[in-house]
């Protein structure tokens, strides 16, 4: 008789609960730590993936001491578990000036402008702290086409320059960009071209800043594909990676991880077995796992032939084989190929359907870790510990 | 000097917040539980869209006293709330049947069943409760292709029923589908064809349970483009929609709604303006919308010329046009075309480009509002009162 390959037997979850193996955290943290180290660069990592306080503590331990959020909310939980360098990296709202600005006196708190408006609403709700109390990124597209004045937009350029010219509360820090362009790359040449054309261009845009404003500004990169591909970051002064700490399926698509990188997947319960259409549906859906997709049906490395039997189909993550208790390797030869609000349909191969039953636990990895991770309020280990995390953005 | 028109000028909030027009949201119950009534058929609506005590209360006026909801953690806020009669529309999920149980004793519980092991399972857990505690429905599936046995799978229809036959605790209530393949119709008379044949099919297998229970079985049926387009409700014992009292741009490309029957719509602070791409950014990403998304570019009957310009693209929402202090109407020529995690992508068309600034608040229309509410924790009405609701699902 062979071992069950598909059931969980680790934490004794009854509902869809993300499942975390420390030690592969623990690792994720100690290579991108290194590799800062290695290239003199501070390490600034993105907590928008994890927001756990606990988790966070693992990062000190590599002397990680200033971080990354995307929202003020974030912001404030990390303060009040002693961050005191954080940085803010999503276009100020200026509905939360009278916020920003409380916390502005309480850490030292790094903030984004691409707007001369902007700049000068922010730097009124600041006017009254000491100098410096907030610190003003400048946000660069370098080419991603989201938010940031672009790079060769020399005019906008110098009038957010200009309106950030000797403003008493806000001090200017420097240039900053997200290269979320990476995410489109499939090759370690693809990313390290992307990469060096994006320093490039922060690099020219800072240079103007700094001759308008008089002062130089530091330099901040991060995305987790670059800087898991990259081997140095010369010239750059601070990454800002976040996902790295988990990965997800999306990574393994693009090459920025191993299979046996990946550290979270999310434990459902099986409720229901379908064997004319080789299916299984478990409790777990969009609610619980998100809707990002992988859209090209080649979800972690999915064979071609595989691919071709499901043309155009989206992949909401696959199963974990071989997870024991612990979080196996990803299977995509069974892959969640729809989800409703709290269903998820899993497709299964013939010599696996003996493999799990009615009531049992599959795990599934998800396609972004991000996404998925932000509709929980707590990770449990493989070892059934709980560790809790900011609660669903929306709460 | 022309009025704004796609600033939100009601409730004054700071964060993504799904804004109600109560009025909307009390028009569509009141005509859905006017048809129920006229067809001489019970109401019972599905929960999972609002989960809000207060909008519950709402139905109550209506004489609604039997509700559905898809989690057992739903199950229980509501009975918190006072609702003695629940169907958990979700296959019972064997890893809380303790918790099932529990409830169970202390209401009128109904539970969806389409194994016999699973039959077994939960009969066993229901054993010392007083007889007809527990209330199987049969969940049949006449069509979609997710959950439930096959309306044409003799076989397993009988080893349901004979699983079923005299257990103690569980009481066979009848069966019951969700004919949700009715998403994928675009006109009145698909949806009518959807709707026949699936009650057809309900009760085919319906009489074969019958038969070998030996007890006759109700006929529940319910999604919302068939409840809402369908005129009478003949032959079945009761309906099920739920979506109906938000209704979203899904429900409006189907046709199952009209553009002012829409009633939510998530207020989102404006972060940045991009001149070039005419392209505005928005606080209001993956984690307050949802990935949802309208496939074919057609989202909120976008017109051809508009689709053609952007082929193959996924819309994730629309902005409300003439919002004022309302929910105004979709417009389509101002869809969000891409999301991260806390940023949205909004294009304008020219004619609006001055219409909104940086600080400013749009609304944004979801494509799935069941989705884009379970993301929150509350409701603010458009003015300005906070409704509750049961926290995301994961928290």
């Amino acid at each position: 008789m062979t071992a069950p390959r598909l059931r969980f037997v680790g934490a004794p979850v009854a509902r869809p609960t993300p499942i975390l193996d420390a030690t592969r955290v623990r690792a994720n943290i100690a290579r991108m730590a290194a590799k800062a180290r290695a290239s003199g660069v501070r390490l600034r990592p993105h907590f928008k993936t994890h927001q756990s306080a606990e988790i966070g503590d693992w990062f000190r331990e590599h002397g990680v001491s200033a971080i990354t959020v995307s929202s003020l909310r974030m912001a404030r939980y990390f303060a009040g578990h002693g961050w005191q360098d954080i940085t803010v990296a999503f276009p100020a709202n200026l509905r939360e000036v009278e916020e920003i600005a409380a916390l502005a006196h309480a850490i030292r708190l790094g903030l984004l402008a691409d707007d001369p408006a902007a700049v000068h609403a922010l730097a009124g709700a600041l006017s009254g702290l000491p100098a410096g109390s907030g610190r003003a990124w400048v946000k660069i597209d370098t080419g991603l086409g989201r938010v940031g004045v672009r790079w060769d937009d020399q005019s906008r350029l110098s009038a957010v320059a200009e309106a950030l010219r000797s403003q008493a509360g806000l001090a200017y820090a420097g240039a900053l960009t997200h290269a979320g362009h990476s995410y489109g790359a499939r090759t370690r040449a693809e990313l390290a071209a992307i990469h060096s054309e994006s320093v490039a261009r922060l690099r020219a845009a800072r240079d103007l800043l700094d001759a308008t404003i008089g002062r130089p500004g530091e330099l901040s990169i991060g995305d987790t594909p670059t800087c898991s591909t990259v081997e140095s970051f010369e010239g750059v002064d601070e990454i800002r990676p976040g996902n790295f700490v988990f990965y997800d399926l999306m990574q393994l698509a693009i090459g920025s991880c191993r299979a046996e990188d990946l550290a979270v997947a999310i434990a459902c319960p099986v409720v229901g077995k379908y064997a004319r259409r080789g299916e299984i549906v478990i409790y777990g859906g969009a609610v619980h796992l998100s809707k990002e997709a992988l859209a090209d049906g080649r979800a972690s490395g999915e064979d071609a032939a595989v691919a071709a039997a499901r043309p155009g189909a989206s992949t909401y993550g696959c199963l974990a084989i071989d997870p024991g208790a612990g979080l196996g390797r990803p299977e995509p030869r069974a892959p969640v190929i729809a989800l409703s609000q709290e269903h998820g349909i899993v497709r299964l191969p013939s010599d696996l359907w003996d493999a799990i039953g009615v009531g049992d636990l599959v795990l599934v990895y998800p396609v972004h870790a991000c996404l998925a991770c932000d509709l929980h309020a707590a990770y449990v280990t493989t070892d059934g510990r709980t560790i809790p995390r900011l609660t669903p953005s929306g709460a």
